[in-house]
């Protein structure tokens, strides 16, 4: 087992070689795990003797731990951190030997639209006239084959088409015909069957390139990744106290009047993570809970709208601390969703959040004021955030500290305790005090987290 | 922090400044927390002395909401409210100081859909006049330049294009060349390459632009936001008594035989509040659980529905009693979504109840009747209530009254209660009874109705 | 309130008056309540001795219940049952006193596509014949005011269109105009600045129209509706045993080989029903839980496939048995939406299950087949079923037998059982054994399924 | 009961019979009940001797399972196993005895826009030129009635389209006319009603057959199935750890920079089944949890991402073993549905797995790599799993095993453990020992993932 993580888990290729600073951060690994998961029981497992088979685990993923992640990690804080998503939403991904190719030839209306406009609109060109050409010049074989071109001065002589004395005029006769213009100075006789086939061959194929062509520069034009640039996100996402929760909120408007119908929004942690099993997942995506329960993420965005995602136990961010944070290799690719009114199309809008741009202890300026019979925006303070009192430490933390205040005046008997509650309450005695003085230190105290759950657990 | 909510909580601007009428709303505020948070905890959250930072949170709230949301609340009582979303749908917003406009021009489609249809035309007319004058002095500088113009009646000249002598045959051939109506009177001849060129260039950008423009005509024309319009909200929402639960509710109804394919309805409760902490949410919206669960928000629309929002725990009108209702500045806006089936596009129907128009204690008349053979809608009573008996308390007071009776056949001993039951019981006592008094027996019928499910929450 | 439920609740307006033959039914109508509600709690609730308030309850509603649908159902019992959605999908409302036809003509595109398809190709020629007249009128006018009508035979004379000679002549040049046919026997002149406004606007204009009334044509022949005609759904619906659970099933099946994209069914009971406080809800809708909570509503459709609602504590179905379930007066709507693969378009397929095509007791007969490499649906056996034994109780009564069965294994003693399921028991002590002789050993071999699952609720 | 399940149960028809070497599968059948089933309990069920009505039930179903299904697995592994879905996204069905087949002609634009290329196109042309011939006789026949065919070359004589001399150019000027092409030589005059009128029908019907057309072609053109191609799926799926827990993972990656919005993964296991009752279900669908319940099911897919099915209790695989899988008859469809952001329409990429691409102890290589200022995804090793250390027991036994190993630190008495779990825990005695023997320390290591869970539940 030790072989293949050395062998696979290194396919983490980095360009830049760092030095071994950051690599005890268990905990934060933790984090990332599956959002049902219960993150109470991490502390404990290690603390349970459990006959046989514990000793060998700590050791692996540790030093697994201390291999791969932490090169990363260096090279970000040097030189800059590597974004998944960039802030305009467009993606850091280059798909490298893709041996398919055929397969975009398959579809290739989806390629042509993906198409740049200079080389979509070269494309066109190009497959006009190619076509114009093709034809004009079976025109030009079928006057040459004929012998039209020979008796263009005999007034006798019918030829297939009236006045076409040369390729050029057949090439002219093609533009007229395949466009439906039809001067009518160059005309198509009654004398010619091979000519009227061959009219009929390029009316329907004209017809067909058309609706391709067309079709495929509407479909440009209207495209909603455009509608998108409309979408804003607030720059920096925060992180604060909203009625004694902590919250990670991020803000977005829409520049537009028009609605989006049926906007949904979500948000994605991006986060390399290893598994205790030693599997390293390279940025590893989890959901975050911004209302997906409830319906809250289902955006009624007419003004601009602060999306605030609870850290709680299921959180990612629960044993996130400030000094936690600032540390942390994450990126929340936020995604707002939903159909333009105006056009019946669903367009995509993306941003992200680095750690740095995630402000600990911030909040969003309000951007709405009343005025004299309605509401303004006012999108200057879009992105406008400003510093308010939030505890330095996790939100897991946080729960304990609140949860120990407040049991004695629930129950006067620590005998109604569950065991599991008693012992993790006197493990942290003095831990929780410097939390709450000093603000700093602040991921000492993650232990405590489930009390207040396995309490209400217990009640029930 | 008492500095900077002072400071940025007031961005609230006013136009008119009230008097200090309705200050002493904690609890409502309190009402539009996350749903999922439990609101009985909330009372005793602040009897906690939580060691070092509790004391200067109950302060600052108090002061600001003081000063800010009554003054809003008179203003809008004395004069006119102020809507966030209209009767029909629109919304009271106005979007300033946006920076950004070159994101508009980047999605130039949607923006010339968003147009109104004369300015839509305007433009419409006038891209294709300017084309095609460009095109035309194209023509006209070919013929100049080539000496053509010099030689209109010169039999012997073979022009660049037949019959062109200035520039208005220059434009009208121009015209006949890009609409592809090609009269043929004039013509382009095959001694003139660049007018060959020209005519390449001109038909292919004829055909994008015409693309571009009849596309975004019929992506106007084909519009569902008219589509909403044949769907109709009731103009007022009721809260009455359901199987003993109290319940708001409002109709919707679909004024076309086409059907609504995919239709969901939401409603969003529009309410600016302040947490625990401070900080101001202006026009906060919590969503509001009409089916969202069970999945009976997923309507099938053929005959109006009432669409019904039980008030129990989780709901943001869980304290709310008749005369709290009247008092407060609350904005509930529905929506309903879903594809047209004719064309195939999702539209968005929107409406919105303010305080004054949820009637408490009303129910909706039926306007379903059977005739022979099929069922009618009688629109004529769509927007029809009627009085009913309702308890005028709120569902708590209800759910606390009907526990209080049931609870002694359950279980003899009240020391089994937890204390927080108890307190509130304590409190409301004489508040009841003027609830129960007000009311009377209507009331007392449905009482017993949440019994056996309170009874088993207990339990659990 | 008496009179308010006689005033309002009969405007269910009846073709025929029955007889009082079926009144005694309050657990049918509680059946349609909300479905988080835990209908167990009903029976008990009428025992209990609440102090004051209980008297009133049983009247009213009871009057109320006899009067009004009683009526409805002795009419379709005699007749013919009134469906709510025709088997093919229609639906038999019909729209009355609807006042604001405006709102029709403001969604002029949706209105043009639900027409039928003669008038349709009515509109669609009226309209173009009516702007060719118009704009023959103009170029006529033009021709009469420059007096070109007086010189047709002048050849030094320039006319604005050349062989313009009459209306009927500036009728064929506006046609030829517009739909750029553009012959150029007679063809617009320089000289004629009038004329090629009116050219420029034809052009435009025609476009336009072009756009709209071809857009239309379009949007009604690619409408998704058609391919739900290709969605079949079994004409009957069954109930019987799936692995110990009483199960309401249904078969849909898709009979062309193209996918339907996000194809999601579900399932609404239209029921009648009245709450305990006397509102008449007529064709009240719930939803049905077909796989809404696990994700199996999302239907990946190559084969036939039967559609499970299993029949729980929040199923409406919960309290009815075959006895029941024949004197009912239901309609279940069957709905299945997704997006036809080939063009992208949601469709929506209907049907509906009236209460004597739900026939208890059987099952579906499989359709599929293995062939030598692929799997062959016979379409022939699609709608056929098969009796089967099951028991004729309610699902609720199988339950409660299985629980008693259970029981004494697992607590020895009887106390620990809730209040309410010992009444339960009692009182549907004979019942239970007729219950269990009618049907036999089928019965007998399921009732042993849910009795972990009951177990462990017990337990919680 | 009898009778009809083997009258009914054997509809399943086979090419090949086989003999009876796996019979004896009873939980192979269990496990693909609901979701909701917990299926821990079905072992205890048959050790209750719950009164009267065991008996029948263990005899019958045994008897339907040795008969059927044994013979269409044993086909299956002798010869080769039929796919439901093909690798690919086809699916092996063929639609058999469709008798209404008018449903097809209701809806012919799908049947068009579905029919292969070549027939398309071949249905296209000769729908224009039937349109052409039929209107090119029409223009004839007028010309012959009125007597212009006579007088051709009569210069006095104004016949109704000019220079019109016999079918041949009858012909010509229908598809002048009908194109919009119009050279003007052949040219309608103005002293010819009918002909107006014909022109006039002309015009709009070739209107409405292009707009029929072509909208065809550009949907046939645009197709979103194409899109799918583009979106691929690993060849095997993989069963190995992740953080303690069992999983069953694949791969999707999407080859184009455009994204695909709205993007949803779900998977079905389609597995003949058996109930409790003896009916027979072949290919039954049930929906496997690739995070429906917490939104991680609607991916971010810019890089390839592993979907992960964790197996947990209400998985379908809760009880499959590594020995279990190999022998085991099913298939996993995998569906990745979406809207492709470049042209706005719906998409659905398909693949399946069936058991032996089903790799136990596997895991996915990662693609993803860090280069200088991107992510970079080596689309060689997509499909590339490696091998590593997973126990070969299901998921249920090694949740039993964590239990028994952890359970004794929690609770000192093994009375308080249900009585389940123990018989459960020694019927597996020697099975976990071999189990633990054959994979050694790597599960060992897992093995505590669960505890605080199960504890949890104990306790609930």
């Amino acid at each position: 087992m030790l072989n293949y993580d050395g062998d696979h888990g290194t396919r983490w290729r980095f360009s830049s070689h760092g030095s071994n600073a950051v690599a005890d951060e268990p905990e934060s690994d933790r984090r990332s795990a599956a959002p049902g998961l219960n993150p109470s029981r991490n502390p404990m497992e290690q603390d349970v003797e459990s006959p046989a088979f514990i000793k060998p685990k700590p050791k692996l993923p540790k030093q697994a731990r201390e291999n791969l992640p932490k090169q990363l990690r260096e090279m970000d804080r040097e030189r800059k951190v590597q974004r998944y998503v960039r802030k305009d939403g467009k993606c850091n991904v280059h798909h490298g030997n893709v041996r398919e190719t055929y397969r975009y030839l398959t579809d290739l209306f989806t390629t042509l639209v993906d198409l740049k406009w200079g080389l979509n609109l070269f494309i066109f060109v190009l497959v006009y006239t190619v076509t114009w050409l093709f034809f004009g010049f079976m025109w030009w074989l079928i006057a040459y084959l004929r012998g039209d071109l020979d008796h263009i001065s005999d007034n006798q002589w019918t030829p297939c088409v009236n006045n076409l004395n040369g390729f050029v005029s057949a090439f002219l006769f093609s533009i007229e015909t395949e466009t439906t213009i039809g001067y009518g100075y160059r005309v198509i006789t009654d004398k010619c069957p091979e000519g009227i086939l061959l009219l009929l061959i390029q009316s329907v194929l004209g017809s067909i390139v058309n609706a391709f062509m067309v079709g495929c520069m509407f479909v440009k034009i209207s495209q909603p990744k455009k509608r998108a640039e409309t979408l804003v996100f607030s720059t920096n996402a925060v992180i604060s106290m909203r009625d004694g929760r902590l919250c990670l909120m991020f803000r977005v408007g829409d520049l537009r009047n028009s609605h989006i119908v049926e906007a949904s929004i979500r948000a994605k942690l991006i986060k390399s993570k290893q598994t205790k099993e030693g599997e390293f997942i390279p940025l590893n995506q989890t959901d975050m809970n911004v209302g997906y329960n409830t319906g809250d993420d289902r955006l009624f965005l007419v003004s601009p709208l602060i999306i605030c995602h609870e850290i709680n136990q299921s959180s990612p961010f629960w044993d996130v601390s400030q000094a936690h944070l600032s540390r942390e290799d994450l990126e929340i690719v936020v995604i707002l969703e939903g159909m333009v009114e105006a056009t019946g199309m669903t367009c995509q809008a993306r941003s992200s959040y680095i750690s740095r741009e995630i402000k600990w202890g911030h909040r969003f300026t309000p951007v709405l004021t009343l005025e004299d019979g309605f509401y303004e925006v006012d999108y200057n303070s879009f992105h406008d955030i400003y510093e308010t009192n939030t505890p330095a430490c996790s939100a897991r933390e946080l729960a304990d500290m609140t949860n120990r205040a407040r049991l004695p005046l629930t129950w006067s008997l620590a005998s109604k305790l569950s065991q599991q509650g008693l012992q993790e309450s006197e493990q942290e005695g003095q831990e929780t005090k410097t939390c709450t003085d000093s603000e700093g230190k602040g991921q000492q105290t993650e232990r405590n987290g489930d009390v207040a759950n396995v309490e209400s657990e217990s009640k029930v």
